[in-house]
Formats: C-alpha cells, structure tokens, sequence
C-alpha cells in the first residue's frame, strides 16, 4: 500500500515505521531536521526488551510531488489537524482513506471538511511511544490496532492487512466508537486532572479529593457516552481506571507537561469530545465543561500580560 | 459593653480597635507577641487617608480570668472557629451575644455547637484590613457592618449602638442572611478562580476561559441562593462583579495566598457554603463541588510524599 503518515512525531513515526517493511511510507513532518535524520539514517526504534528495531521509511517536509496515496494516517496534534490536512490535500483521491488514531475523540468532525464521509476511518491503538531524538523514537506499550469506517467497513481488512504486514496487530471493529470512548475515560478524567493539578497520576489515586474529582469526571463521561447508547457500566470503569492509577502511579501525561511548559493543549478533543457529546445527546457534563474552560485559562497565563 | 474579640488578625484588630474606644474591650489570640505589642504600645490604625488611629484594648493569649461577656466576636479563620470556641466557652453567659463576621457562610452552623441559636449573630461588614505588624494594621475599605439575630433581633440594638459608639456603622438587618449571600458571590466566584488559577483579580476578566468560569460559579451561586428565597438577579450580580473585576484588577484573594503559600485555605465556609445551601434546597451546584474538591486536592499536594 501506498501510505504517508502526517505527523512524525514519536506515534507517527513508530506506526510509519513498523508500516514501512512492507509498505510505501512516507512521513511528513514540517520539522527539517527530523525529516534529514530519517533519510540519512533511516528511522531506530528503541523497543522496551532493549533491543532496537531499524527502519526506512522516506521523509519529507511537504507532500509536493506525492501521487494520491492509498492510504493517509493523521498522527499530528490535534491542535494542527485542520492546517495539516489542508496544506496536505493532494495526498487525497477518491480511493484514499484517511486515518486517525489521535488521542481524544471527535476528529473526524475534521477529517469531514476534507474528505468524503465514506473515506473517513477512525480508531485507537494500545502502542504507545515516546520521542528520544531526531531518527529515534522509544517503543512503550504495545498491542492492538482497532479502526473502523464512519460509514461502514467496506474495503478497511486491506487497511488491516498492510497493518498487519508491517508487524502490527489490527482490527477491523464494527463498535470502533465504544474503544475510542472507552479509551477517552482515562484522559478524560486522569489525564485533565494532573494537568490541572501539575501532579503524577498516583496523586489521583493517593488523595481523597483527587479521586473525588476523578470519579466524578468518570462517571459523567460514562452517563454521556450511554446517552449515545454506548452501554458502559460505570463501575467497572471506575475500578479498570484505578487498577491504572496503582499501575502507572508515577505516570505523567501530555495536558501536565502541556500545561507545565506553557503550550496549548488537546483538551478540546478530550474533555471537549465529552462537551461536545453532551450537548449533542443532552446528557449533562457540568464538569467536562468546567474543566476545558479551566484548561484553556491555564494555557492563557504563559501569554498574559495583564 | 464588655466585649472580646477572639482572633487579633487585621480585621479582630480593626474592628475591636474601634470598638475598644468606647467599650471594655479584649482581643485574644494565640500569638504570643501581637498580644505584648499590643499591651505595650497599644493598636496603631493606619487609615488610607495618611493618619494614624490609636487605640488601647487589652489584649491576652486566653481568656482566663475573664468573666462572661456581653457581646463576643469570633474573627479567627474558618479553619480555627471550633478550636477557637472551645478554649473560650468561659466568655459564654446566658446573656452573651456570639457575633461572627467572618468571610463566607455557614459560620453559625458550628456556632450552635457552643451557644443557643438565639444568642447567635451573624453579619457581614464592609471593612477590611491588612496586617502589617505586631501592634500594627493597615485600614483598607470603609462602610457599613450589618447584623442580624439567627432567631431574631431582639436586643441587637445595643450592639449596634456599641459599634457606633466607637465610630462605626452599624445597622440590625431583617435580611441579613440575603447580604451575606450577597458578599459570598465574589468570593465563590472571583476567589475561589483566583487561588485555582493562582492569577490576580483581573485575570478572570481579562481572560475569555477565566470569565466564562467566574460568570457559571456565579449563576450557579445565585440560583442556589433564590433556591433559599432569596430573590436575587443574575444579570445584576454579574455586572457587579464584572465592575468589581475592572476596580479590583490588580487583587488577589486570601484562596490565592494560602495556595500559593501550601496552606489551607478557608473554601469550606466560602464555595462549601454554596453545596451545603445546594445539598439543603436540591439546587444543583456541581461547578462548586468540583471546585471545592479541587481546592482542596490543590491544598494536599504540599505534605503530599507519594
């Protein structure tokens, strides 16, 4: 297949990469000397047993000059998804899926000002990764690839296979909206909490208005997504996200060092995909909603000059 | 009038100062050298317009050897009232008025534990005060203090006369639990965001995120209020507070100290009064419990060794 991942930041890369021994991957990426790296030197994934896993996906700052790909995976923040798939149009034919596997949920709504409904695939992977340099990317978790179309499956095992040729365990899932809102919980809920509370996520678990906060934010997500006749048992989401707490307690996330470094943040594909949900199934989210608005005027201070 | 005040902080020391030039005044407060300062040199007033008030009330650390007083005025922090009643129970006689003037409501809920509710007076005043030394206050705002009886008014006149007789005013309110609502709106809103935001007053006008989460604590605030009868208008409230925000642009609030500072701060009696009043009349408050829980979750991470 011919594929480019937009985005090669620590998940794009290590999903491009891993795609690139049997596919045609190229990454893009605006950031030059990333790009120099992998096309020098190709692309070391560092993987958790120590060993490293070498790779050779092309690179390049811009799709100029790519032919209409098979397939498309936005794996930018989602801050940029709007200007990255605009300034990356050509890229889409009538035959090109678009994918995204970004954290949070609601990015299709996006990916609709591009490209057809038909064409749009969702979904959430288990892999995580982080950045170490440029060329060089650090393999956490591993595990499945789920992804589903917004109008149906059509066409989408082929998606799976090429997945599945580069060494990547994928599904093709009829409920692909239940994973991305079951995996939406955690960040929904820890994650927007240690940004807010600049804390680890143990903290969450270790004190008492932490968790009081945390399951209150769980259990409204829970009540939105069974307005869209999701089906969740809120218990069991409360106990699988402190089984979490207890094994990533000294876990931190992208909204606290967000927050902590004075960048902008996802909050509006998470918390916001809560909001956005709510008002949509008038399932109530006064926490949701209080908490992005909280975010957003954390993220104002760095720039203030009151 | 025989009168202690309990707790010599700016406003005890403010206002029993005053009191105390034409009545038999006491302060106590644990800190051993406010109280020889005082006794020594007396209580310097220093006013906004340049000039100095000086006045003599006694002071001592407990009130040993002190008999029943007429009227007793609880000025410590929320945090303190229990601890501070109890060390003093020896102040309470039959005919003892028990006063608070404290920030924020619900003061008198813990009163009760001490004296019957019909010796039981709360109020708000339009003073205020800041320390600046042992002996030593700064006179900030001016204005009326107004008192109400929990079961009535019934011999309050003589109080407000004290008060006046010492040079300030002093008015027996019908409706005084409508002003202490109405003070409590800037502090569920404006301080309670301050010290979350750590950020000055201003910040919550300024800031499009800061304002939309001042003007939901404050709608929430004022419809659990008129869920007690108390008649309030939204626009009114939020327009004053908005005016607030443009002359006090450049405060910060006691929540953003004691945060700063890895104190606790007195949120319990400030946003906790809006969930208890909710709890009691079924009006929904749940921006205020969230912010309750995450002051307090803001508060634990200065001990916290996980």
């Amino acid at each position: 297949m011919k594929i480019t991942v937009i985005g090669a930041g620590a998940m794009g890369s290590l999903i491009g990469g891993y795609l690139s021994r049997a596919n045609e991957v190229t990454l893009i990426d605006t950031t030059q000397d990333k790009v120099d790296a992998i096309n020098a030197h190709g692309l070391v994934i560092q993987e958790t047993d120590g060993s490293e896993t070498h790779v050779a996906p092309r690179a390049a700052v811009s799709s100029e000059g790519l032919a209409q790909q098979d397939l498309v995976i936005l794996f930018v923040k989602s801050l940029f998804s709007r200007a990255a798939l605009d300034a990356n149009r050509a890229l889409f034919g009538p035959d090109t899926f678009v994918l995204t596997l970004q954290n949070g949920a609601g990015h299709d709504e996006i990916l609709r000002e591009f490209v057809s409904p038909e064409r749009i695939v969702i979904g959430t992977t288990q892999h995580n990764a982080a950045f170490l340099a440029p060329g060089r990317v650090r393999h956490g978790g591993s595990g499945v690839t789920c992804i589903g179309g917004v109008c149906g499956n059509d066409g989408l095992q082929a998606v799976a296979d090429a997945f599945a040729a580069g060494g990547l365990a994928c599904e093709v899932s009829d409920n692909v909206q239940k994973l991305i809102w079951h995996k939406l919980f955690t960040n929904v809920s820890v994650s927007a909490l240690t940004g807010v509370l600049q804390m680890k996520m143990g903290y969450m678990l270790d004190d008492a208005h932490g968790w009081w906060l945390c399951e209150r934010l769980i259990r409204e997500a829970v009540a939105v997504a069974n307005g869209d006749g999701m089906g969740f048992d809120a218990e069991e989401i409360v106990d699988e996200i402190r089984r979490l707490l207890v094994t990533s307690h000294e876990g931190y996330t992208s909204i606290y060092a967000d927050l902590r470094d004075g960048r902008r943040t996802e909050v509006d594909t998470i918390s916001g995909a809560v909001v956005s949900a709510s008002h949509r199934n008038g399932v109530p989210a006064p926490s949701h909603e209080f908490i992005v608005h909280l975010v957003h005027a954390m993220e104002g201070r760095a720039a203030y000059e009151g």
